[in-house]
This record gives C-alpha cells, structure tokens and sequence, in this order.
C-alpha cells in the first residue's frame, strides 16, 4: 500500500495543496518518508456534508450490516497487518509485539461491537404495552429503542496508534451505534492512521455502505480538530488524550449554539492502595507486579499507576526497596513523541524539586532519542496532602509512593483524591472485608476498582468501565470500552401507540430480530 | 401546616432575615399570605455541606431502603392533598381538579422510581465472568454496576407545581439514585414548595435518612440557583423551564472547574404531522382531540402542540375551519404568571406580524388578570420555511397551521425542525406505510413519535422518552420521565476480581437481591 498523505473525504481523496508536515521515527528524530496535507476549510466542509449524507442511510442501516461492515474492516486489518505494524513501529518506537497485540484487540473491538449492534443489545429495546380499561385515562402502548445521534468526530490518541486510533474504540463504538465518523488523525502517526483509513474506505466502497460513512483528516496543529468540533453538523465527539486537550474541546463544543457531548478520555494517576495485611504476604510479587505494570509500553498508558498508598512500617519500607531496585535497573524507553517526553522530564522535575519528596531512583535520560528512564518518588501521607501538584499525571514510567502514618491519612488522600480511571486495592480477604470505608470512597472517585491486581490492562467487556469521574474523563457516566461505550453515541426514541406495521423490528410484538427487550419491567427475549 | 416561608435546610431551618418576596394569586393579582425569605450564601453553604455529607450515607443505603422513604413521602403527599390543592391553587389560578390529578401523578411517580431503585432495574448490573486459561492473557472476572454521581439540584417548574417541583420527576429519580437533592424553590408556587418540602422533610426524619438528603432553598431572583449550579460540591442539576433560563444553566455548568451535567428539558413546540388520508376521514375528531391539547391547562404544558403540518386542499380548509370555530369559541384562561402571559402576547405579536401568517381567531386578551384567549394562525409551507422565527415556541394555547403544497414540501419543514420533546404523525395505515421517510426525518428531531394521538399526557413508564434533541432539552441522551430519567444521575463503576464477600450485593455471584443482570451477555436472575 502505498501513502499518499492525503485526506480520505468518504469515497474520495483530498487534494495536493496547502501545509503538510512529516511523521517523525521518535527513537531517530528522522523524519519518515511521505507528507502529509492539512485538510483544507473546503475538505472539512465536503466530509461533513457528506458524513450528514451518509448519516441519513446509514441511521437505517440494520445492526447485523453494520456489525457485517465492521467484521470486513477487522479482515482487512489483520490480512495487512504487516504493513500497519511496520509502519507504526516506525512512527512509534512501539515494539512489533505490542503492536500485533493492539492490533487483535482493536479487531476484536469492531466484531465484538458489532455484535452488540446485531444481536440488538445495545438497542435497549423496551415495551411497555397499553391497558385501554386503565382510571383515569387509559394508558398508552408505548416502546423506545436506542437511536444513533448523528456524525460523530473521533481523535485518534497518540498512545494506542490502532486501538485508540483511526479504526479504534471510539470509531467501532459510534459504527456500532449507526453513527457516521470523521477521524482527526493524530499527528504522531500519520502514515499508520492513513492505511487504516484507507482499509476502512475500501470495506466501505465493498459493502455499499454510503459515501461519507467515513472519512479521515489530518493536521498537524489544531484547527483542522476545533473547526470540525464547532461544525453544526456534528453530534458528538470522541476523544483519548491530555487533558488540556480535551478540556479545550469540551469548552469549544459547550459554547456551540447546540452544544454537542464530548467523551474525552484525558487524565488519571490511577492510585493503588495497598492494606496493611497485603504487605507482609507478598511484597515482593506486588512490586514485581507493580514494576511490570508502571514501565510497560514505558508508561504510557492512561491506566498507568502512578500513586501507590501503604501504612508506614517495616514492609512497606522493604517493598519500596525492591520496587527501587527493579526501577533503578529499568532500561530507559523510547517515548512516543519528543512533546510527551518532554512533558515526562517536567513532571518528574516538579515532584524532585518538592520537599519532602525523595527521588529514590537515578533517571537515566537522553532527550535526543526520547529515552525516558522509570523514576520512582518516596513521601509521607503529610506530605502528599499538602501538595495537591502531587496529584498532577506524570504521563510516563512514573510513580509516587505514599508512605501513610495511619488508615485514617490514607483515606483522607483518596478523599483528596480528583475523579479517575481506576483504583486499586491489595489486601487479604480480612483486609478487604474491613476497607468498606475505602472502598465507599474509591467508588466515589474511580471508574473501576482492581482487587489484588494492576490496573494496565483494560478488558473489553459489557461490565468495563473505562471512564470515571473529571478530570478522568468529560463526563464521568460514560466508558470508552467495553460494550457500553456504545450507549455514549445514542438516544432514546419513544413510539407511542404505533401499529405494528410502522415500528422499527427490534419493537414489533412478535420479536422477529430476537432482541433481548424489556417488556412491562422485565427482561425477556 | 403553618407556613414560615423559611428555606429547608436539612433538618432545620433557614433564617428570617435578609429580602423576602410573596407569593401572587395570577387570577387576582392580590399578593397571598406570608412573606418568604430568599436563602442567605450561609443557608446555601449549609445545604450544600449537608448534602454531601448525606450523600456518603444516602448513597451506600439499599434501593429497598430507598424505596420506602419515597413511599412514605407519597403517603404523606396524599394524607395532606386537601392543603396541597388548595394552596396549589391560589398561587398558580390551575383548577382543583387538575391539580388533583397531577398530585396523584407525582405520587405515583415517587413510587414507581423507588421500585425501579428497589428491584435493582435501575443498577444496571453486568457480569463478566472470568476465564483463566483465555490466551495470549487470562481473562478477569469484571462486573459493574451503577452508582449515584451526588447531591442534585433541582429547579422547580412553574407549569408543574407538582409533578415537576419540589417533589417531582427529577426529585423521585435522584433520590431513586440515591442521590441527595437540593431544590430551587420556583418563586410561582413557594407555599405549596414548602408545604411539599416540609413533609419531605419530615418523611425523611421519619425514615431516619441522613440530615441533608433533602433540602429546600428560597429565591425569586437567580442568584441562589447560579450559586447552587456553581457550587464544587453538586454534581448534576435538573431543570425544566425556559430556553434562555436552561441554557444560562448549561452554561455556568460548562464553566465550572469541574464541568457537571445539566438535564435542561426547555422547549418544544411538538410538530403534529397530518397525512393525506386521515384529514377525509376523521377531521371532526381531529379538530377536537387537537383543539383540547392545545387549549388543556391554558396551553402550558411543554408538549403543548404549537405546529400542525398538513397538505392543502378541500379536506384541510375545513379542517382549519372546524378548529377554528373550537379556538375561537374557547374563554381565556388564567396563565401561572403575569411573565408568562406577557411572553404569550409578544409571541402571539410576532406570528401576527409575519408577512403570510394568517390570525384566524380573535384573541380575547384581558392582561391584568393574565388571562389568554386561544390563538390559532394559519400559513402556507413557503412562509413556514422562509421564517425561522416560526418554529419559535410560543408558550400557551397557540398553534399554526402550516398548508403544505406537496409532501416534498412537508418533509422539507420536518428536516428545518430544532429538537423537539415529541412529534405526531396522524394517518391511515396506508399512510403511515408509506411515510418511512418522515419517520426517519422525526426520530432524529424528537424523543417521542406519537400515532394517531395527541402529544399532550406523557405516560410515566419504562419506555418513555420525555426529551429530544437540543433545545428540546440539553442533553438528547436524556428523558425526565419514565425510569430511564433515573440514569441521568448515575454513573457505572466495575468491579475486577473482587472476592465475593466484598462485592456489592446486586453483584454477589449467587444474587441475593434477585437483581436482573446481564450475564455474560444474556439477561438474567
């Protein structure tokens, strides 16, 4: 396959012309071959209306050809897989198994998405039906179904080039829910986001789906993104990365004469506690576990644990030791870009230069080729409840660990605590059974709480959550895996006394899809 | 029950002190008994700590709990019906019998939201069970379900000083939710807000809930309800009134450090559709079901139908005809307030000035006893899609008829729409058929497609939707009636590898509670 560094603009391409910018091998600082246009006002204009377009047929499209649509992108994706990890490893630094990995995970996002669009789950069908005999009025036969909301803007994130990129969560979710996407291609991968693209554009063409289903712009800065945020033809917006980045999104789309929702996936320290109990037992596999967990992918994963919470005494002071050692003989990583590294070399700088924080490992950094060494931060509960800068994401192969005198300091930093991602909790099961008062407030704070466990890792189920209170995420009833993260793209419709004949199938009293519906308040199918 | 016109402040309550206002009789003018007193910035505070603190209890109560504390506020709703009605109707002139009915209705609805929060349909449970030897990485055990977000705000509505105050829909469902709630008295109704606040209070006393699950807050300017919108500690705000007073709303709440939701359900002039078939064949009765929505409560319901699209001919010149003489023949009602009858004028006003527009009937006006006669205009599509202005809501018994030319015609001011709560298609059942492309056009407009009915009456169920796309309301995700109004204040948070003992019981393995849950994919319990 070979790049062009153009727009897909539905069926089409976008022009030569304009402003165009490189990708660059982040382990080289070369630039990659290929340049890559801007969209023009004119592109972004032509996708819209046509993702308008498309939205009207595709809206009307049945779950079982849209989860046909998005099992033909996975084929494609898997029978190039060889180019798209090559060129993502080259865009990157991301290892070639990790790749291969993402890459079946972003797979098994779209088939598994679009069976929840097939089987009718994520259409929450629910009946209510009518008793004409009814004081004082009769009641109606009223029946509701999931709706799409309309054209949907997706950002590829830097972090997870395919999974929560072009053809990632957000693009299979708002597929999924019968929405038409428009992807932002982020900057950092330009080439990868350009193949991918270009696969969903022929899956398209191939299942006659309408022109404008999709299409894929690029920029460099951050017009091409604003402009398409602020069209009124959009309906929502998804969203994996900083925080002042999806901050600025929720503002520009907050101020649209018809707000639209932004599901922004932005910032988490995902904090692990860790009971008095748990220690003792297995300190050594919990800072195995928990080394493995903050420097994979060098730490660049928005589940990353960047705060570890223990009581004071001899095995917590033993546990840090280790956790020292397998830190101090982490080999410096590569970053995805020479911005997120420089933004990892501030952050650790802010927590080092805090008193009463100790930087106990050496790190071993060379800016020129992106190489971030694993930092580990030792401090009191005192300490790290004064100084909420402490509660900041250090966005890499980070974490702060937070020696606590007593559970009652401990649980006044999880109150102190913003919104996030996840929590985790180590502890025996008499540990567990008495934290009902942690555990009460992790529920208040996190999108999901790990037990005996690391939070990287995020399964793609119908029970994830993968979202959590702000700054976490925009909006914190919402999750960007799992099946649920369809929901975030739909509405509900009402049909009040319809006959039959004019009602959507997953509604017709007979059931002719097989719909699980919930018929007068019970589940049935 | 004595009134003191003092805010409720958990289970206190405010001061007598600071600038007070009174309650106004709209049939006289004449200004009713006892002075109430707007909440002080201390009150707020107070409430607003309350709250939360509540929250911590509230929120971990079970949803049987839950229930029976809605239970008891609906009998003590009913045991003083005769106090309620009777001041109900001295401040807002609507009849005894409808406020007897919207009692009930409000009762009803405490109840059917508490069985939602005590069967556990409201939790949403999921479980995905594990599986240890899934390849390349085990699979964990994840199950989720839904938690309360926080201490709500609600806004008291003027048009439902009931239903939709300080015991209505978004009280029922938050307290569902189980979370604590704090309502902005509406400066129209406050005797009957406090009345309905006191036997919260005292139910909630009763129940021994937590002080603070419920408070009551004074004001007939707008400052006390920004500083409750403002206020860090409130994480989700209902609403149901204007356009420009919902979206001042949305916009405090955008601006927030911590950008919270806001469930703004603000206007719609609920477009009813009439094919060609049915005008022959039923006008008759479609003057009178269609005269009697727009003219029931003085036409201040939100789903009052202010637009009627048919195709012109014989059968439609007599159908205005006979609607006509209804409107017409119709004695002016007294409206709640003298703004809201002043804001009927000016609308009234506008379409009357309107190159094209037709006023058919003679609006008998009598402004100081804020009585409205019933308006009927009548325009042809041309005008209808050159004037934009036409789709602006004019709150109260007004409505135009729109003669279309063609059906091209029809669906072409069906696509101009905004978002609207509800849309009507009247028609044979060849007609309704055949008309697939306007029900596509509608389903994206509106939260609610009615057959062969009238928009007015929305049935309190499970598969309501009473909401729509902005500016229908804030967030089209969204309804305020039925019990999906309950998720508008959770949020979900999953549980990975929990032993047993430590999950919540809805999530236990053996399901104690008898909860339905979606099992690996399929519903269950």
């Amino acid at each position: 396959m070979k790049l062009e560094g153009l727009s897909i603009i539905g069926a089409a391409r976008g022009e030569r012309g304009g402003q165009s910018f490189g990708a660059v091998n982040p382990a080289t600082g070369d630039e990659l071959p290929v340049k890559f246009y801007r969209a023009s006002a004119q592109e972004i204009e032509r996708a819209a209306q046509l993702s308008a377009q498309a939205f009207a047929a595709f809206s009307q499209s049945s779950g079982a050809q849209r989860a046909a649509l998005m099992k033909r992108i996975a084929e494609l994706l898997e029978a190039n897989a060889t180019t798209i990890v090559e060129r993502a490893n080259l865009e990157t630094a991301l290892p070639a198994a990790r790749l291969q990995g993402e890459l079946a995970r972003t797979c098994f996002q779209l088939r598994f998405y679009g069976e929840a669009a097939a089987t009718g789950l994520a259409v929450g069908a629910r009946i209510d039906h009518a008793d004409p005999r009814r004081k004082p009025q009769p009641k109606p036969d009223v029946r509701s179904r999931m709706r799409p909301l309309g054209p949907v803007v997706v950002f590829g994130a830097s972090n997870f080039p395919l999974a929560y990129s072009v053809a990632g969560g957000d693009t299979a979710s708002a597929l999924a829910a019968g929405c038409t996407v428009m992807v932002k291609a982020h900057p950092a991968h330009p080439g990868t986001s350009e193949i991918v693209g270009a696969l969903i554009q022929h899956a398209a063409r191939e299942h006659g789906a309408p022109d404008g289903v999709f299409s894929l712009l690029f920029d460099d800065g951050h017009e091409v993104g604003a402009a398409l945020v602020k069209h009124p033809l959009v309906k929502a917006v998804g969203f994996t990365g900083s925080r002042r980045g999806g901050r600025a999104l929720m503002d520009l789309a907050a101020a649209r004469p018809e707000p639209i929702p932004v599901f922004a996936e932005m910032s988490s320290i995902n904090p692990v506690f860790i009971l008095p109990g748990a220690l003792p037992r297995k300190s050594e596999e919990l800072a195995a576990g928990l080394h493995a967990s903050i420097t994979l992918g060098v730490g660049q994963f928005c589940t990353n644990p960047g705060l570890v919470l223990a009581e004071r005494g001899g095995a917590a002071e033993a546990f840090v030791q280790k956790l020292a050692n397998l830190m101090t003989a982490t080999p410096p990583g590569t970053m995805l870009t020479a911005a997120i590294c420089s933004a990892y070399y501030n952050g650790i700088e802010k927590f080092s230069q805090t008193a009463g924080v100790r930087r106990v490992t050496d790190v071993k950094t060379e800016m020129q080729k992106n190489l971030a060494g694993a930092a580990l931060f030792v401090t009191d509960g005192n300490t790290f409840l004064k100084n909420r800068h402490l509660m900041d994401e250090v966005f890499g192969p980070a974490t702060l660990v937070v020696q606590c005198d007593t559970h009652e300091q401990m649980l006044a930093a999880a109150r102190q605590l913003e919104g996030q991602l996840t929590a985790t909790v180590h502890g025996t099961p008499a540990d567990l059974a008495g934290c009902r008062d942690l555990l009460a407030i992790l529920e208040t704070k996190a999108g999901r709480l790990v037990f005996n466990g690391f939070p990287t890792g995020v399964e793609v189920c119908h029970a994830m959550t993968h979202g959590g209170p702000y700054p976490a995420t925009a909006d914190g009833r919402s999750t960007s895996v799992g099946t649920r993260a369809i929901e975030r793209f739909l509405r509900p419709v009402s049909y009040q006394n319809s006959p039959d004949a004019a009602l959507p199938d997953e509604l017709k009293e007979p059931n002719p899809l097989g719909t699980w519906r919930l018929v007068d308040g019970k589940w049935a199918r």
